[in-house]
């Protein structure tokens, strides 16, 4: 297991929980969190024996948002000379790498997950502890958390690609006044807003998370979720149904002569556990990935 | 009336009935029953005497899924040799017609209906007995329905162009909790989701729906129905409002010139019935397709 | 200020509020009123001390939709010989001008807004006087209010770019629902469907818009409440988030080196009221607008 500092990540009965693990900050994000979690999720997709993925927080908070301890610098990426973005003249170099969010290069790598992920929000979630959030799949939270979208009461603006997430989670009018007040709003808020799936006590939280994930790992096949989170999600972004279906059709064909389809439709005919032989680490169809991995800069 | 097996097509009061008609096995999907509802709404289309279409089945289930008759080989579309997409050294043709989803033919074709679309869900739904509802416009559906994303069950995956319409109707959480642990659930639940519209006891589904598509044909120009239903669902792939100001201005354009235009105002000020001039065979306007079909390969 | 005739624009502590102001026709829709509401928009926008903008109509209607007063040539927009979109011989310039939705310059400049835009629907709302509430941000009204997509009862179809905005509003089904029926319905049933935010009494309805205002107006940083608009917005138009990860990188570096970003976590840490020194007037990053208008013809 790798040896993480700001995250712990621990494997049991085939579900990986994450813990963002700064509780003297509430968890605060840093760059190195970042780092952190992006290899956390390289780790998750490259085991078999992990079905799905919740991720948490040590002690009362979830995530604060942004670590201030840098006081006004806090989000002055720049560096000095031929080192940064910000040239000797002053101008800058817009598509340097350091120009990009670290927020942002979590939540994308997070988009691309080959495993279910499932966030249990177990107190306050604010800025980028919030946005993290959005590319995960289920979001679980403790009743009379704060949450907020809170960038603009700090001059800055929703960043982690979360123009993109949360107006297709909630809508654009909803979105729009939790990002234009940078209010801080509890998450039974949350919840009729559909951003939360549903509350649960302090110590019902992560036991509702694990049991949706059992409920994935012990009747899916491992390849066929892979697949489908790849679909739907990016389903979202697709212009006409019809790229859907040039894809859905490829991935149907190929899954359809394969050791788990037979698997699947037997077990079921025979009223039985199945027992799906394949796996995502050898047997993802020839067709996947459909996509080009779109470019930076 | 075309010579259907597998489904019936009705025509009343400008209302098309069409019935899956295998009760025998709660009206489980085959190919030739995607032919048929293809064929189907080639007809409904094409009668100027239509207004609006309902989907239901016939007997206690609306659909089951797709028939499971051939056991494990249900899902194995290929054949041998020249004839289909598997070449004879075992390499795929991956743009072979034989390649196309069943089901996302179907839809496509249900998400092009110049006439609005009613599911009314008697029963279980299951698979593509779900997908191929997707496009279209309302669902209706009894209590208690056992409804299910089934697919990561059987070892495939969603398809019918279903990853593209399932997230913008449920949105991405709900959507991915349904096909990641593919469960089945209650039509309340789907309600609850807004996927289903409303709940209505059996001997009262049928008249509900009949009562929307009433409330249509006796109201509302067909050739404006026809057009909206195109902008509408095509304005969910576009990427920003100009482009919609594109399509709308020339067809507002169009029409407002038009006997309809004079007919819609003028009843309206003399507070009478409408009768609507304009023919949905004859006059939709020049402007009108205004996209090319996007291709297959 | 401007000189307007069936509007008033007025301006005090920091929020403008448009009243459109035809009260005998209940505010019905003019070619003058679009004029003028793309102006007021520009003058909102221009201003650096309007921090939030309410929209309401004079009297006891929001808008009735286009003024009848032309009975059955309401809708036609021609114009003879070579001044409109005709031409002598009959055929149509469909590029022309002329051809463009009155009411879909009125919701692209809205779109475009700089500062954020709240609704209050004080009566009777159909047709434009629907679509045009709908690129604004959060939509109140008062109960009972008459709400109607009536266009398939006027033989025309939606306008305004509404196919683009209302169902991603309300998702497909009730879009279609209301525009294929063109039925009036209650502005509960608006508000159950997440178009309407809240219901207010008429005598808190414009309170209630102006406390929502408030919170933005004495919180947030002006120009990260103008970037965030355009972001959230266009956000909804992108096909993945690497998109919005392209374009929030750049403005996160550009704000955060800042004098507001300084502020803002400065007063945050002070716990005090923040005085965020930069204006949407002249300091507007760089890398604003990182999107090119999307031509008409």
């Amino acid at each position: 297991m790798a040896d993480y500092e700001t995250i712990r990540v621990e494997i049991a009965d085939q579900i990986a929980t994450i813990t963002l693990n700064r509780p003297d900050s509430l968890n605060a994000f840093t760059v190195e969190m970042s780092r952190e979690l992006i290899a956390a999720f390289d780790q998750t997709d490259a085991d078999d024996a992990v079905r799905a993925v919740i991720v948490t927080g040590e002690g009362r908070g979830f995530c604060a948002g942004a670590d201030l301890a840098a006081g006004a610098d806090t989000f002055n990426y720049a560096e000095l000379g031929d080192t940064g973005p910000v040239r000797a003249d002053g101008s800058i170099d817009w598509a340097h790498d350091q120009v990009r969010d670290t927020g942002g290069l979590v939540t994308l790598r997070i988009f691309n997950s080959l495993k279910p992920v499932i966030a249990a929000i177990n107190g306050p979630a604010a800025g980028i502890g919030m946005t993290m959030t959005l590319p995960m799949d289920i979001r679980l939270a403790v009743p009379g958390a704060k949450m907020g979208f809170v960038f603009t009461r700090r001059g800055i603006v929703p960043e982690a690609a979360s123009s993109w997430f949360l107006p297709r989670l909630v809508g654009i009018s909803r979105a729009m006044e939790w990002c234009a007040t940078g209010r801080i709003f509890p998450s039974e808020e949350a919840r009729d807003a559909g951003l939360i799936r549903s509350l649960h006590a302090p110590e019902e939280l992560l036991p509702a998370a694990r049991a949706i994930a059992r409920e994935i790992a012990d009747n899916t096949a491992p390849v066929s979720v892979a697949l489908t989170r790849q679909m739907l999600w990016r389903g979202l972004g697709l212009a006409h149904p019809m790229e859907a279906h040039k894809v859905d059709s490829r991935v149907v064909f190929a899954r359809g002569r394969g050791a788990d389809a037979a698997e699947g439709v037997t077990s079921f005919l025979e009223k039985r556990t199945p027992a799906y032989p394949e796996r995502v680490g050898s047997d993802m169809p020839e067709v996947y990935p459909w996509w080009d991995e779109p470019a930076w800069s």
